[in-house]
């Protein structure tokens, strides 16, 4: 039960939505590291919401405050905490709120888990806003993992249905992640760009919302990381990634696809090119055994869509002991899987350091 | 890099396909469990190959011997290990064995990791029969979940573009789960079983394998268990699912079929029956915010086609480093979804014993 | 190489004396406990410096502010961060600074270890001021303990050779513990409190310091708990207590004492008191193989001679790669002892919390 | 509660008494280590009972089998499982043996503990039998460690209040260490060991039995290892020691001894020695700010007198709740301290094997 994740580097991410700040300690990282500001920001700026039709129009400072583990812009070696202060607490008593759980929130479960002390305004510890001090932790992993021509990228696979084309998992171009994994709205196809921001608005339109899929690649993992069973590579993002709220499912290379393939065409062929070996397909995503195999590593997430839908919806009334109807107020992303790409980013990158 | 996995119930996994033997520690188990023999072997029968013709035709004894760890049948507190001896060793040299890696296998990326060192007759530690002591780990950890009223149990879902039903998330019969996790080719309707096998036997004669997937559900679990981000229950039964060999993906509740609902359909509204909040639907697969909310559990795992296939493959000879052909020699499953069922149940009931 | 301890509590510190704040994440703790504030400020009082001979005249305000995980004074669950700003930062460029490490300091090992990264104004990340967030994650799960019954108060056993009583092992009194646990200089005998302080004002005006030893004791432990080998509760205290700078040596019970015994006098004989089973010596310090028996756990942590002193000492120029004379500028604590035992009786909370 | 230990290496140590057999998972070994049987086997010995008044006269094959992780002799990189078989398991009904519990035995905690169904025969899990897999996987991991130039060897450091001689910690020969690590009862100054095997044999005759310490060092070790806090290297030792079933204390450098010294003292001053950093003297025992200074890392422990006695003691009766008398049964050794000397360089072995 526990916001602490890693073991060479390990997070641990604090904060409540309404709290008087969130953050996140790094411990384990190198020192002598220079921590290149604007390319940091770059990450937090995507996942920060606005500017975009997709996501919310609230304000948000997400820039977080250093308070250890950097002295001048470098590294010291001791652990990083980083802190983003509030600017939008608690106002009032919100324990009245607890009587009617949202549909597709924590609200009930943190509830009985918590035995109803948990913070629940603003979803507390389980708000969307913890990914800020993760996509933070992130930035600074893929920088510390470029220097060793270690690359991260991921696009918008798929919003309501409209799909983006998928990576060519064999030859995945340097420039083509760096581009992704700057921009707001990374797609490998800009063409459907303006589909999906329709299926978006739509949706929000019906006071509704929408899910989707992120695809994920890193390239220039060498051959030999990981190891058999519990120590693969697999398990290692995968349990990084599902701490990502909403996210629901992941697969590597083909992933559910292999289910309906003969071994003939789900295993990857080996062959040299330059002297080095490579396979001629990457059905597997780049593990093998759990072992990275030096082909690009490549999976892909779901992610529910937005809880929060302003549509009446059935609920209970805690309280009462009844059913109820609830419409949640405020402005929520009707799609949260732009944003998303940059948290699940950032996850993987913290769970790179720890090959 | 590890065999090992767990907090509160550690297991510890050894052996190698033609070593000495190979077995498991598992440490944490309560004191005073009576251990159902009987019960037992029924799960490690189901993992067993023979009887079946999806299964390979070797004999096989998977009759574990308990080291340590219980008394007179009862489990006295202390790490539990059990060792089942290889009867079918090594015999000559294989060193020669590693010149040509075997498409979609660990023996490349395992090469590559330990340097030549690792043990490849047979797969050594990647070897399928690892599974073995999981199966029987898994068989320990599931019958004192039982005792709690918590049962776990899967059926085949898929082989070869061939479905089963899937489960009703909503209403998981207790009988249905005793039945699926007592047989060796476990449906939900058994009407499709013909179908698949013939699919496999197909396979098996173009010298080809298939792969499937295995839907799975856990009964009887209270709301509140598990916690935020890294402590989801997503997370926690992820991470040792992808420590069995062959998966590659998992998806919690409708999983990647989320991408294409929109939030007033993916939400699950909960309402009062016979005074317990429960949900209408099961969208979220019974975890919401990473915590249990009562419903039932439930996931999918996809297993890729087994990847020893007679077929002629492409490879390369890492001797004279130049590409080659290989053939894998042998009689290999042709199909192991059917058995792959127990040992994912198994690893759920491991991972369930960590909440 | 981690500033992150515990299982089911974990705690993570942060910070460097000079940067910008340092401070702690506690996970895993509780939801629904109502803190005492006032209580909580004994503890961090007692280990701040000031309003005392024995320690430095410097002013320093050690109140943290907590930035998430209680709401309204009560533990919501989730991770509780708290961070002291640092009003003292660093000024200037003290890289020339690093050219002489001091003598008994982590300078030149943390030197090696960061390549020269580290931030070594004022100690960085190995100053005392980090057993500041130590005492205050402590204080609050004494305070959780002490509603299980669970008391634990030490007292400075030893200071220059000048020695307090012991505690009577069999029979410690709740009131004492409750007394030594509020007060700044803590005896059992407070007859030899004027020679402590003589012994320490004398090192001062030598410009030199003075080490000792701290007892403590835990009352109100159940039998039962910790297990054997690598469980025990000998290890679990002394991976906590060994995490506070200064401490070379912990022994429990009669501890090397024991070493001159014969087992007919070492062993504890046990008898039933008031129909529960008691030892009448307890010379195992309440731990046999590794568990409580319910007896008071005991143990003694032997501190350093603060290694700051003004006197001049021998040591290198890191620089020109020469022998250098050194004599450490600043006011520093001739003796840390008695700001030593709040922060041993911390990290013995942190660590039973883990039981 | 876990026998299992390690974060880089893991042990994970398992089996009881009297039951089928005892062993260890070593998980995490580099593969491609050639294995000196020969060497393993002289630990082995060193540990094992008997040739030797000081130890007990049953005889014990303490030849343990390897069931994977080694192949032709070297490791391969996956899990090493060694086993080593009881020969001299239960008969008949031990459950009546339960009433009167061993003073200065786990049996009391670990019948509270285990609710009364641990094996209580020869002491279960937590005999001293428990130590022989210790030592094995210690033989290994000092192998490994000796290739890169770390060598540790210890010596008696005291037996019933006789002394050999201590380390010298700035100068501490590789042939001393040699010379220690292989002898079975290890001494310093061999002129020491008639006195103290006279006073072992008084014990004996007196049915009792005497205590003493260990001296352990450890050459070798480069600076830099280690960490702040919770990632020291005493902190990390101390937890592998306590491991070690009748240590109760340890203390590094000077330990205690800090106590009664003043900083001008304690602190070790730097100078240059053949262009190598140095200290002139050793009082931190190798170790400053928890990271290793490239000096002899020195530790000792304090051993208890072997708790089984043959002397009457009183105890109580569980069953009739009331008070009783016992002597112990069986040959017990009247000092396990030469024993001890090879468990704690093995612990220490498996320790530096985490850094």
């Amino acid at each position: 039960m526990s916001s602490t994740w890693g073991e060479k580097v390990k997070i641990s991410v604090f904060g409540e939505s309404h709290g008087n700040g969130i953050g996140v300690v790094i411990d384990g990282l190198p020192s002598g590291f220079k921590i290149d500001r604007e390319r940091l920001l770059v990450q937090v700026g995507r996942r920060a919401p606005g500017g975009d039709l997709t996501s919310t129009p609230r304000k948000e400072s997400d820039l977080p405050k250093i308070m250890s583990g950097v002295l001048n812009g470098v590294t010291t070696g001791a652990p990083l905490c980083a802190v983003i202060k509030n600017t939008n607490t608690r106002s009032g008593d919100y324990a009245n709120l607890m009587t009617c759980p949202r549909p597709g929130h924590s609200d009930y479960t943190a509830f009985v888990k918590y035995n109803g002390f948990n913070d629940i305004s603003g979803g507390g510890h389980f708000s969307g806003r913890l990914t800020a001090p993760l996509v933070f932790a992130g930035g600074i992993c893929r920088q510390i993992l470029e220097e060793k021509g270690i690359k991260i990228g991921g696009h918008i696979s798929e919003i309501a249905g409209i799909r983006d084309k998928s990576f060519d998992p064999v030859n995945i171009d340097s420039q083509l992640i760096d581009r992704l994994s700057s921009e707001k709205f990374p797609l490998i196809d800009k063409s459907v760009e303006e589909k999906m921001r329709n299926a978006v608005e739509e949706a929000r339109l019906d006071l509704d919302s929408v899910g989707g899929i992120v695809e994920c690649a890193v390239i220039g993992l060498p051959a030999g990381l990981g190891g058999p069973m519990f120590g693969g590579v697999e398990g290692l993002i995968a349990s990084a990634i599902f701490g990502v709220p909403a996210v629901k499912g992941i697969e590597f290379g083909k992933g559910f696809g292999l289910a309906q393939m003969r071994g003939s065409q789900s295993n990857d062929p080996f062959e040299y090119s330059d002297g080095r070996v490579v396979t001629k397909t990457n059905n597997c995503g780049g593990i093998l055994g759990g072992i990275t195999n030096a082909m690009p590593v490549v999976f892909r997430a779901c992610i529910k869509p937005t809880p929060s839908i302003a549509k009446e919806q059935d609920t209970v009334d805690l309280q009462k002991k009844c059913n109820a109807k609830l419409s949640v107020q405020g402005r929520h992303d009707p799609c949260i899987v732009p944003r998303a790409v940059s948290v699940i980013e950032a996850c993987t990158a913290v769970a790179l350091m720890n090959l």
